[in-house]
């Protein structure tokens, strides 16, 4: 290991970092960021299926950069060591990890689906695991940084850090939810996703072959990122009863997700009108970017970046609201958006270790 | 040329063919389509871009197997020499050069949209030219061949051949339209295409750095081929003013279209009375493969065929149906599609030439 | 299952096919290719992962062309139901199978490389098993049918089908090799293939986001198709000494092997020379390819066929030729070889149910 | 433009940096780079096909972070206005643009080949265009850090940035050139490019669906870094008579370039030995990586940063060795390498806006 390849100047005063599940993509993204990140330096690359290993011999990219060995899973240890934990984990891990002796030496950012959902019965249903620390659901912040910042702060023990789906659907229509614009139980979400998302389980379906050169939906009706857009987006229009069409696909391609979503119109409008709401809400955030008139969001121009593309298009025939947004699933749909998470937790600038711009082509 | 490998024996009893616009990527595909064809041979490779220079220089995938020079687009002169000419040209060209003199010589399969639409305002309005051969649009055949087959016969002279997302559109949603399960008023259609049918042209949004790795939506609320869907399923439903949203995506694959489209119910119903009606109108159907319960079509399963596969699911928490459309957009959505036409104007086999298994992967 | 759908007439005279490995991709490549042929039907869809499976449940895109559920392996069994197995399996399991019984009654085309070397201590070597059915190795004809097509007759028992890598190489060299136009010790091969050559295992490295946007060598100096070049290589020139270097690379597309191949020239030679010697080993071969002066072989002209493009640069500068070859690992690679095998050992027409012009794009 | 997103807090005593060139695949990636850079700030994003548009408009990647319009290529303008500029333009333009005037108030890295080569007639040759400042070939410095670091300082006035293909067979090859132990006229380098190295020019054969699904070599024994690694090699050994073959592909992905290189070994070696010369030649270059043992170089390991993996493989049944390198073309490539060449030149940190971790998938 040469320590000159070591990409920040690591200082004695910098925060530290276990990660939990640092062998998935989302795992190896939290550490190409914090890498590049000024006030924190990671300590525990916790991976179970690769305990003992350099990490860089799994995630190669890393070699020379990170000379650390894969350690086991062990959250208790982990909170004495560290500042902040993140788990990047399958779902009921973090659940199953957390308790009140942890929770007060450490905070956690959990990538998993554990606490996004409020109400446990939906996350049993949809899930299909039983909880195991439900007491902390509603302590547990929902951590979209653009929505609910005043949430986040010192005093934050736990984040909920939402999906690369809900993150872009979300955003894309929460302005116009909470303006009242669309109606709210009209919503069609019609989303793709690039592979990362599917993870780096060895599973035929994710195979080379059998991803390339296809599309294709799958979960039809039943995935679980439509529950926890359901409620997030009645929050913002005050109304728990919402219920949507949420219907995913798979694109050949690594990176990136995009989304298209429809709802009727409540009321009729022009396009500078809805224009000015989006500005309102969005214009000082430095993470999303409110396209000009008719250009379309890509994935290509978000790409490697924490920046969410979002634009819309007013559909007069049908008198409907086209809502479209673009980001990379593993950094704002992921490890970008639990580092920006972090940031807040911790006082940082928000878009620290952040800033970089989108690599194309 | 080694006579040796022309794919099919041809005979003298064979029909002739002749294809203005040879050279895109349509043009390609009925020239692989039609080597293979029992009761057809191409004579004439029209290609105003390529005049003189030899077609398999052009698509080196047809060295040693086509031994031929493009030629001019000369509609007359080929009306002489041939049977059936395709043309797979930029819309308006058709129009423009056909006339009574020709069509008493010879059948045209446009694959152009110059003949879809009935209306012609609609067609100057979305096409932005002005139609040059109005008297012809009532008696062009919209050659959807399992909808229309009664249509196509040794009498036609003309067909408009669908385009490819219409085709998967139109396909899934037509049974439930006609038999009354959905509100044709509700209709949205999110498809999503490989890239082959952006066309040939050398353009930079097409260059494949700018399409690998990205995924966005194009001409959002303005596509063309929106009116031509909202027409035929009128048709269906004798309604002449249904609007529906359709949202073309740009895919990185070559080929392939995928529809997936959103109505409400217009009664309840459950799984087998819609799965008998599907079952109903396409089980004797050639090229319609409706699939298993749950089973989601995808690009890959038809590649290089003629088939569309379809399937739909109830979504009863929003009371909506969802259906689902793949074929490739070069065969089913294009080549493949006319020569089903030239089948049953002939009189041949409607799939002779076209029984090639899907190619996988 | 709509018998329609079936690809061919299949007539009551036609040879009984059993596949053993059929759900591996050259598997599913043997039944496309059997789908289409006019003499054969297989009635055996052999895979012992997937037993009681529906064939079509496992490949989609047989959706309505196959009605067959998948079988255990059993060679005993096979042996007196059908005319002719293929053998798709991992190294070593046709050699465990294989016996003077069987061989009695049934013709063998093994697409593994159990009977490619005819020396067994360089194949236990290789491949670090042992040989179990070592007394067949001098029977078995090395099946590359341009060069052995005199030993493929209604005699012959056992065919070694050649390997994808080995195939390319072979056809490139051989007429420089055999007429002592290059230095045979002379020889490097860099070789690309596509992904679907390493099969359909669940692997990581195979993922579709490890293969993506990636390009590698592997297993440098120690591939196991190497000493069978080789070994072929030396029939041409009556050496059984060759050496070569041979470096395989995984290339970010399903289909497709591509051989750039360096020699020292043994002589000084010009263009038309070289070409006159190409054109007299390969002109009257249907599946090879000579291309005109300058035009480079691709692996996108030979998708989905059975051709070979080859052709030839002579480097002035270093005194060295330059040899190029294009095929579709899955067909002239694989299975398409393995058909034209049979074709060869049934005495049916050398490219029945090979005739498919290349898929583009 | 929000300033918020301007990725890096600019100040007063940065340089100032213009761009000739700014709008092709290589001026984009120095935008992304210099983005980031602390020390550096670009005032002039010169592009002769989109003079007067939004920056942003033409790569929307740099949306709200560059607001800036596209500019003439007024070189004697510019070298008023800024501290160095960076030319990434067609061959033949910066030579044509060049002058002692200019040279006295400004720097210049030119990413063309203009200032490569030291023999103009080898230029002239190869490139086939006429040397517009012949007098300036000596003064540029071949601007491989690694290699030339001692001609780099604020005295150099002009660095020809070496090509991507040269780069990494340069330092692949070079420590083994130095020390002896390869042969270097018996070099052979087979290398293999992500199509971003093609450009943004709107050609057919750089189309989406003309490369996607294809391998090709192109340019056989012709492409004009040949002799710019000839050159380069020879002074390695002290010889100018060096010829080799270099034959490069064409890869359906985006960025990366592969090298493999074979070589007759001058001597008897074991492992050890050569590893460490590359160890002895590389371990204090930040931005060279040698593998370990039997580790090969991918490109994804090294997509978006600006490393050079490096690794060998001795091949003892032929007594060669194999050495293979991998980069990303647009940063170590051209646009990483030319700010590595801007900070040895202003005496900045060498790897200053150059630390970023790779980025995978």
């Amino acid at each position: 290991m040469k320590g000159a390849k070591n990409n920040a100047q690591k200082r004695g005063s910098m925060i530290r970092v276990g990660i939990i599940g640092a062998t998935g993509y989302a795992g190896n993204e939290l550490v190409r960021l914090l890498l590049g990140h000024k006030e924190a330096e990671i300590v525990w690359y916790g991976s179970r299926s690769y305990i003992d290993e350099n990490y860089a011999d799994i995630y190669r990219n890393m070699f020379q950069l990170v000379d650390a060995k894969c350690m086991d899973d062990n959250m208790e240890q982990l909170a004495n060591q560290v500042d902040v934990i993140f788990t990047a984990t399958p779902q009921g891990l973090c659940a199953s990890l957390v308790n009140e002796e942890i929770l007060n030496k450490v905070k956690i950012i959990d990538l998993s689906a554990d606490f996004r959902l409020k109400d446990v019965h939906i996350y049993e249903d949809w899930y299909k695991i039983e909880h195991k620390a439900p007491q902390y659901i509603d302590e547990a912040v929902y951590g979209l940084c653009e929505i609910n910042r005043n949430q986040i702060n010192e005093n934050t023990r736990i984040i909920a850090n939402p999906g690369c789906y809900t993150t872009t659907s979300i955003l894309a229509l929460y302005p116009m939810i909470k303006e009242g614009i669309i109606n709210p139980y009209s919503i069609i979400i019609d989303a793709k996703s690039g592979t990362s998302g599917a993870g780096r389980g060895a599973k035929v379906q994710n195979l080379f072959c059998e991803v390339n050169e296809n599309m294709k939906a799958y979960a039809v009706g039943t995935h679980r990122h439509t529950p926890e857009i359901e409620e997030q987006l009645g929050y913002a229009c005050a109304k728990n009863d919402i219920k949507l069409i949420f219907t995913p696909h798979l694109v050949p391609m690594n990176r990136g997700i995009l989304v298209t979503a429809y709802a009727d119109l409540a009321k009729d409008v022009v396009y500078e009108e809805v224009k000015q709401i989006y500005d309102a809400y969005y214009q000082n955030e430095y993470f999303i970017r409110v396209l000009d008139k008719d250009v379309c969001p890509e994935t290509r121009w978000v790409e490697g970046s924490n920046f969410v593309d979002i634009n819309f298009r007013i559909e007069p025939r049908t008198h409907r609201l086209i809502m479209m947004g673009a980001l990379d699933n593993l950094v704002k749909g992921a490890a970008g958006q639990a580092v920006q998470n972090m940031n807040l937790m911790f006082g940082f600038k928000e878009n620290e270790g952040l800033m970089m711009a989108p690599l194309f082509p």
